[in-house]
């Protein structure tokens, strides 16, 4: 195996449960085989959640060292005062900039993977964020149309892929096209393939209408729409299967069959995958030429500094950002 | 308490897992503790698939002196062949008698409660069946219009409400109406009290778009419709809450804080049930005066014959149909 530089953590906003789960993930390094990370942030932050052990770090590379007995930190300026679900302007700016930094230096290769805590959309907006959110303004620092990306949900025996996210349901059946179905269909067996490991990925396709339509009797777009994204997957190549009836094809006899599910929209995905992984979902990027995942939650304010928060998404994140970060590497050096 | 007649179950399309699915029931019987049930319809079909006993009966009554030792069934004629898995539309009407007999003796008091196998509504049309599905037809059968009446899918862990059912998901945001959604919710939660015995019931309404539409900015349907609907059951004594994000609604700790579900489509309730609870999804119909149940899953063609259907549902729906017919009969009794 490659070796593989450390993990960076952009903190998120430092109001939020960001900085404990890191430290959280941190503490469960060794039972949790955690590759080295370090985050990046306002260390104060972390200070005031967790009394435990923190190395401040100048450079990725310190954090090798470190790694063992304390939380590598590369701390970032940040003006104002920092108290647990209150978030501020000057924390929005410090997570900001975090982000920015961790995903250069993801970018540059001095680390292994950019993994991002959760912000808040409401106060990144307040200070001139003008991206919907974290995905597209990493896209854009690394060179990728938005666009050009895949947002994928993963947890322990489900992927989903939502094909529209953010937008009002009753958009939804206008926005999904064959175009745009085979493009995230092509971007996720790729990255299956890349990132997971699988030789040869099983995409299924969800109806968007009740029992997939029934032929046409409830709405027409499977017939319109996703049966001929389906063929014209299954014709390059791609082991694509459906649209299926989305309420039988969630439980597990159902998912065995599929390494990942195409959706047509937010809460086809979302429903099942936190259904049963609410815990443990990974939000990963796919078609960027770095790593880059997320826990599947929000920034909790209100359990913040209350020590409720569970990391075990952060580390569900971390290792599945290590595994694709070294499937890369071990390919780039097998190339 | 009082003593429950029999439950009358019809057996739903001969050439589907309806005969076998009531025969390994009753072959269940004594370790799943059922109540004495009989099966109507043609009593070949049940030969066809299964070797143990089965005792002609007259009446219902005749169920319970039956019951220990043999599968009662009532028998009706059907002038056709029976082959498992082809389906046939002597069977459509054999199915169609059944189903009209069962009602009929469930509501003049005859039979405990109706407990609908499996029927291929295809096969049904093509014989001039005019209702949409068997809910309507029991529904008129007893009395009620169909529109007063409400779908529940329960599980062991969740129960949801579909507000709207069979109907293409770009008509969906059109139909949800605060109006609709209250009168869903008002029979809904008079069932949690009747059938289900729970005092005080809590509703929670999942919103229509992502993140339950934040605040307005992914979809107003919530501000418009769903959040004047909570306020008017509110007002009228329920305990109604939401609209939720429905992503994160459905796992464990979620469902705790809820007794059902109110959804705005067939998927958004469909998926989570099916997704925890797809071989013990029980699907009653709420506002009738008699109680009907029918286990959440189809006639199985495919798999008819074979010895592989898995009871787990028709036994879930024996047992719920049991339960609310017993409350249902012990409050008339305390009245």
């Amino acid at each position: 195996m490659t070796a593989l530089p450390p993990l960076a953590v952009a903190m998120g906003d430092p109001a939020g449960v960001g900085p404990e789960i890191i430290a959280k993930a941190w503490a469960r390094r060794r039972e949790e085989r955690l590759l080295p990370f370090f985050a990046v942030g306002d260390v104060r932050a972390i200070a005031r959640v967790w009394d435990g052990p923190v190395a401040h770090i100048d450079s990725p590379s310190g954090a090798f060292a470190a790694f063992d007995d304390a939380l590598p930190v590369l701390t970032m300026e940040n003006g104002g005062e920092i108290v647990p679900g209150r978030p501020d302007l000057e924390g929005a700016r410090c997570a900001l900039h975090s982000l920015e930094l961790a995903t250069g230096l993801t970018r540059s290769g001095a680390a292994g993977a950019l993994i991002t805590g959760p912000v808040s959309k409401a106060q990144l907006y307040q200070i001139g964020f003008t991206h919907p959110g974290q995905t597209e303004f990493v896209a854009e620092r690394v060179g990728v149309a938005a666009s050009a990306t895949v947002m994928m949900l993963a947890g322990p025996t489900l992927r989903v892929v939502p094909a529209t996210t953010h937008v009002a349901l009753s958009q939804v059946p206008g926005l999904i096209t064959t175009g745009l179905l085979v493009a995230k269909a092509l971007v996720t067996a790729r990255a299956l393939v890349r990132d997971f490991g699988i030789a040869s990925p099983r995409l299924a396709f969800a109806g968007l209408n009740p029992h997939a339509g029934e032929q046409g009797a409830i709405g027409r777009e499977e017939i319109d729409v996703i049966i001929p994204a389906v063929e014209a997957l299954v014709a390059q190549g791609i082991d694509a299967t459906g649209p299926m009836a989305a309420d039988t094809m969630f439980h597990a006899r159902a998912r065995a069959t599929y390494d990942a599910a195409i959706c047509c929209y937010h809460d086809q995905a979302l429903v099942p995958l936190k259904t049963l992984h609410f815990d443990e979902g990974v939000n990963i990027t796919l078609g960027l030429p770095i790593v880059r995942t997320s826990p599947d939650h929000g920034t909790a304010f209100g359990i913040a500094g209350q020590d409720r928060a569970e990391p075990g998404a952060m580390i569900a994140a971390l290792r599945l950002a290590a595994e694709a970060a070294q499937r890369r590497a071990d390919a780039l050096v097998a190339a």
